[in-house]
């Protein structure tokens, strides 16, 4: 009855159900599947898995489970196989089919040519309604998604868009030129997904025409595949915080995921080595007078936290498109000028609690310096890390945090430290 | 010439524009704006500017500015205002639309029902299609995002979805009852928008009727409102991680910035004195042994790096919806099993690289005990602290990471000092 019920389920749904699931009882769950679901089904599983299935079939499966996919979601499958592989998936596809697959493989994965479907529906400007009303009623049923025709001339250049509510209103006697929108501008293949995803959130489409550089029509992109880059987009920034893919299979397992997060932690261990390095040039100081270890931790981590805000604000105002060269300097000085009204606070209510805890006023004076030069340094590494990362083309969700918090924790101890050593030295 | 540009702009690009804006430049620049585009730029706007412009009018003028605009934008616009000036405007607007945005604004703003608009097209499940588009015809134009007309029965409850798709394709002279689809579930007005944007997603739907507790249709919501909520999500996600607010103006005033942050970062100061009274516990092993105040910020850190991925990983499958009662159990297992082996694997590291630093076997030994214990204590925690907070209605992307570090700092400290004072002490 378990397989009743999850080939009953809508494809979606028994995905969602397939990923929420550990990774033994999802193997035994795939087999239950018929295999006339399996390719549907397949499509909505998130890389990590869908690939953990696909190792396990032969070209001529894949070609025949994915036989009546559309030509974008059949790409995206193909590309979790090595090259091999898909060349001969590829040859077991009828003709057709393969031509349109190949179109969408020849863009990168990220790119709008890899995002669009071949499916358009195409009428010249000079037909009238009427005669478009009549060629849209000799289709079986028309594509998914299908809100506008796109509007052509003889050499299939993209020329403008007729969508269906004007259709639906508009005399049938006059004809497409006279109702099309000229004014959406097509996407150019090349353009980046994200960007892609942006124009559609601005402007509230639900499909849009792709064009190569000569104008030509090569296909259409459609909102349901700019929601999913949307939604991978936002888990790529959250999980590249913290080292980790977007496409991690939540139920991967043990021996799968602790090597991937083993990077990482390697990785932060070489910065927390540094950090210790950093001490151990005040080891004297530090044997002198031992509150400096007690309280050496708050000037390090209230720059991380500081930093990370800064940082946060930032990457979030690039994915935006907020920010530019000509608003950067602004927004530096901004988190300058933030970092030192909070430095101040802070390092006031530190001083007077360290000043109390140890009956020491020249302690309390250091950590207050400390602190102020450590929140300066977190605003102004915060704020130019993710810029200078991007020209870089270093990704700063990935990167940023731990180049950040290295400076932060070397400038803490630093500063706190080395004004100790000056001090009491 | 300014002023034409942003006049002629379309206004999600004056909106964007504008939020690139520092908040100075930002008021001349809507001084610029023309009357009859204020309601359209201001819809696009994000909550914190939207509301900086709503203090400078009074309700008359946002009556007239929002004249036009959908219902469900009415009520986000109005929703920035204070309760009185909500009463106010609404006691301006015409009738007719009063109703409509009284409708929306009866119901949470994060619910469906304040998502949706009330402008649906409907039908009867026994007129011809023939007729069904001559209905159509007769409206000077259909409402953004139709793609399809919704079937009520004679006490408008809901019954089913006719697509243009399906209508533009079949035979005129067939009833509405025999192509329209039964099998799409409505969404209840209650429902939370983060439900309704995974309903979307799943089932890649532009529209969807919205219903009350008897079936009643109340309306409909549209894609391009639910890649807002779904932007809204992750920009929450991402924000709330450093203690940000995701409606976050980049460009706000340094005064208005500052004191936002400074409550973060008292949060965090607190957290750190704790951390410090656990060290001062140790102080006397410390004063004989300096070297583990190098490197006692090691064993914290590593727990920290940890304890985040894996709280990162539950975070976002409890986004996903992933997470059960059925399968958190296994989750956590998975996650205290990877601690284990990371934990081990990275102490013979430590603890070799200590030895030959310090020349001390002891102090390795210690310092590897200590990791193994920090790492099995934050892949604990970090598993079980969202889940817990989640059932308390805590948001973990918000609390979830101080509450961790601090964990993982004390647990750090404790052991590695603790284990040091049994020995040396
Ligand atoms: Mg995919
Ligand atoms: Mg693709
Ligand atoms: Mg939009
Ligand atoms: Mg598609
Ligand atoms: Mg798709
Ligand atoms: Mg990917
Ligand atoms: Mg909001
Ligand atoms: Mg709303
Ligand atoms: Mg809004
Ligand atoms: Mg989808
Ligand atoms: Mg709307
Ligand atoms: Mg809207
Ligand atoms: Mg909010």
């Amino acid at each position: 009855q378990i397989r009743r019920m999850l080939n009953g389920l809508p494809p979606a749904d028994a995905a969602h159900l397939i990923e929420s699931t550990p990774h033994k009882i999802r193997s035994v769950l795939w087999q239950l599947i018929d295999i006339e679901n399996e390719g549907d089904i397949l499509q909505h599983l998130n890389d990590e898995v869908q690939s953990q299935f696909l190792r396990q079939m032969d070209a001529e499966e894949v070609a025949t489970i994915t036989e009546g996919l559309e030509a974008d979601d059949i790409a995206d499958i193909l590309q979790q196989l090595p090259d091999r592989v898909i060349r001969e998936v590829l040859d077991s596809m009828d003709h057709q089919d393969r031509i349109r697959v190949e179109h969408v493989l020849s863009y990168d994965e990220d790119s709008a040519g890899g995002l669009m479907n071949t499916d358009t529906i195409t009428v010249r400007p000079n037909i009238t309604l009427d005669v478009a009303l009549r060629y849209l009623r000799r289709h079986e049923q028309l594509p998914e998604m299908t809100d506008s025709l796109l509007v052509v001339n003889r050499n299939d250049q993209y020329i403008g868009v007729l969508s269906l509510r004007k259709l639906l209103v508009s005399d049938p006697s006059v004809t497409v030129r006279e109702i099309m929108d000229t004014e959406v501008e097509p996407i150019p293949a090349r353009m980046s997904s994200r960007e892609v995803a942006t124009l559609f959130a601005r402007h509230d489409w639900v499909s849009a025409p792709v064009v190569d550089e000569n104008s030509l029509l090569l296909g259409r992109i459609t909102i349901d595949d700019v929601v999913d880059v949307i939604r991978e987009e936002s888990d790529h920034s959250l999980m590249s915080m913290a080292g980790l893919d977007e496409d991690e299979d939540t139920f991967a397992a043990v021996l799968t995921t602790a090597p991937r997060r083993a990077v990482w932690l390697g990785i932060n261990l070489l910065t927390a080595f540094i950090a210790s390095a950093v001490i151990n040039l005040f080891e004297g100081t530090i044997e002198k007078v031992v509150a400096l270890a007690v309280l050496m931790p708050i000037v390090a981590s209230m720059g991380g936290v500081a930093g990370t805000q800064t940082l946060t604000v930032v990457i979030r105002g690039m994915a935006l498109g907020h920010i530019s060269r000509d608003n950067s300097r602004w927004l530096i000085n901004r988190e300058m000028a933030v970092g030192a009204i909070n430095g101040l606070v802070w390092a006031v209510i530190v001083a007077a609690a360290t000043t109390l805890w140890f009956d020491d006023p020249l302690m309390g004076g250091i950590i207050g310096a400390a602190i102020i030069i450590n929140l300066l340094t977190a605003a102004l590494a915060g704020a130019v890390l993710p810029l200078a990362m991007k020209s870089l083309n270093i990704d700063p969700a990935l990167a940023g945090g731990v180049v950040l918090t290295t400076v932060t924790d070397v400038i803490g101890f630093l500063s706190f430290l080395g004004l100790a050593s000056y001090f009491y030295g």
